[in-house]
């Protein structure tokens, strides 16, 4: 048991990662309390079935009264009027973060209705699963992987520090970066190649009318790597397009250059060119393995059961 | 122990596919002596130490001479150049089959040399990891997992039947199709998505530049797996390209239709379009799950050890 980080944390939102948090503050003791809300009267019913949160309340405000830390843990496009419900209730001296997958929207709609005197810590944790909602969430979904403070002009050192310490009690490793940069590399590690996953499993969609079941029926790897992507959840996803527009758009815009070209190679039958390509691609693919992201044993269960990667966000 | 399906099993070529042919082989007795060529002493060598093949040749002659079944396990486009080698020596009333990624384009290869007598029956495991190389292969590998015999006009019967069997024994389960068929299926299921993946490491590899190793640090599920498809062998996946253009045209062209008009809806903030297009992909997932070709469950040990989901052929 590790010394409470915090007296009272509030949840805002009750999904997979509000939900792996709660699991992951109770497994080290880091909170004395965590309270929670869910927008829909299902969400709260399940979460009390589950014993998720100490007290699920009926409000987002009477969620947050007297805590010393609230984390918005809503889609990206939700935050804003989320912040407007609670912003009146924030205790002085209270800090304020949030989970959401891009940084720089966020920042932007929460500082306007900021109280003085509370501390703003946006937070992102590099971790996920396709799946969603209350009953998602597991204690160990944070562990080795990394979380993203993303500190504004003014946040108070020992808030930053505070909130870094209770993610590294649930097991994240943690770093700093400034918003427009988290943006930037997001778009590239995660933003975009989801919205190509998503692409190519609409094609494929599209396409089982001529083939039948049997794109399903023979999707392994490559493929089916798409399809576990492409499964998360769309609201989540349609906020992260719609805030995080500028940088995904920007390495969409390189990514079909780049695209274009090997499509003219394949044409023209220029085999050096795909070769180069592919050589080329296979040192990134070490150093994300050197870089401890991943390991490079085959995974012999797969098919079987559980040989699943699992992760969709960043 | 199952009864030999096969005397004599030559393997052309000891990669990945054909080193895990030869240990699901051993391990369920299917064959009496299999013997082994590759081009390179180097693979020769390796073969020898850690006992890949009864006997390895010298010559792609030397290995098929007397057996009953002579399996291709090289890169598609060098299928034509060994048959070459091969063709003067196999025995009248063999089997011959190959494992390449492509069917139409091995076929045409392969059929101007067919010796009168021989049976040819090509074959196309859908299984593999990204590793290559004789120390790859592992006799679980095709457990549980599809093998497509595409017979040719006038293939044998009782040979294609008993080529089913040797992939049973091998854990595969198997289905017949066409060559144009197959090659269709494949582009959707397996090249075309690993053609974005390896665009999208590359767009990511250009942009190092930029962000430095963060792109390798913070990329977890999403970009990652990408990387993993993308570490596949250079040779093999131009080869693919290369010999199935057409189809992969057609299906990249569906591609970026479908990404230019999710890339306007990002553009013009059309929410609506991206959460329709985002739940439809949903089902997709369903149906490859309820297919059992994946798991539902999350992979908590993900990012600790082996959570890997491997396989890069279709
Ligand atoms: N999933 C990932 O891989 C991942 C990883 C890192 C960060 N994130 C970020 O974490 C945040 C939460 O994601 P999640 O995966 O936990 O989502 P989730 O499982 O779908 O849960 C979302 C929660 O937010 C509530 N909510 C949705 N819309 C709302 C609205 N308009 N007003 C108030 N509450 C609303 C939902 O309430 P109901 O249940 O009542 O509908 C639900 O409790 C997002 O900002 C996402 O970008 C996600
Ligand atoms: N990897 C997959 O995921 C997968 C899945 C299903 C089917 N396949 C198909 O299976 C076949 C083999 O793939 P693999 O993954 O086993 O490949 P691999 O591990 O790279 O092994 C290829 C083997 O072919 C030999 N070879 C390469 N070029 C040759 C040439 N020009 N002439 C003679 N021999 C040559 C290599 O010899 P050296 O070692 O001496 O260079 C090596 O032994 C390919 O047709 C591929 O499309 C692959």
């Amino acid at each position: 048991m590790t010394q409470p980080v915090y007296d009272r944390v509030a949840l805002i939102g009750l999904g997979l990662i509000a939900s792996s948090m709660f699991w992951a503050i109770k497994r080290s003791g880091l909170a004395g309390e965590v309270t929670g809300y869910a927008r829909s009267a299902e969400t709260r019913e399940t979460a009390r079935r589950i014993g998720l949160c100490d007290r699920v309340c009926e409000s987002a405000a009477e969620a947050v009264e007297g805590a010393d830390l609230v984390v918005l843990c809503v889609p990206v496009g939700a935050m804003a009027p989320v912040m407007q419900q609670i912003a009146p209730v924030l205790k002085p001296g209270a800090t304020l973060s949030d989970v959401g997958s891009v940084k720089g929207h966020v920042v932007e709609a929460i500082l306007p209705h900021l109280p003085e005197g509370v501390h703003f810590v946006p937070a992102h944790p590099l971790a996920g699963t396709e799946h969603s909602g209350p009953e998602s969430g597991f204690a160990e979904l944070f562990d080795n992987r990394w979380c993203l403070l993303v500190p504004v002009e003014g946040s108070d050192r020992d808030a930053v520090d505070r909130l870094r310490r209770l993610w590294q009690g649930m097991g994240a490793n943690v770093d700093e970066m400034d918003a427009d940069h988290h943006d930037l590399v997001l778009a590239v590690t995660s933003h975009t190649p989801h919205l190509i996953a998503y692409t190519m499993v609409g094609v494929a969609d599209d396409l089982r009318r001529v083939t039948d079941s049997e794109v399903i029926k023979y999707s392994a790897a490559g493929f089916r790597d798409f399809t576990r992507i492409a499964a998360s959840d769309p609201t989540m996803w349609r906020d992260v397009f719609l805030t995080n527009k500028e940088a995904t758009l920007e390495i969409l815009g390189r990514f079909t250059e780049e695209l274009f070209a090997l499509q003219r190679a394949i044409r023209t039958g220029d085999g050096d060119h795909l070769h180069d390509y592919f050589t080329h691609t296979r040192a990134i693919r070490r150093g994300i393995i050197e870089a401890g992201q991943d390991t490079d044993a085959p995974d012999f269960g797969r098919g079987q059961a559980g040989g699943q990667t699992g992760g969709t966000d960043k």
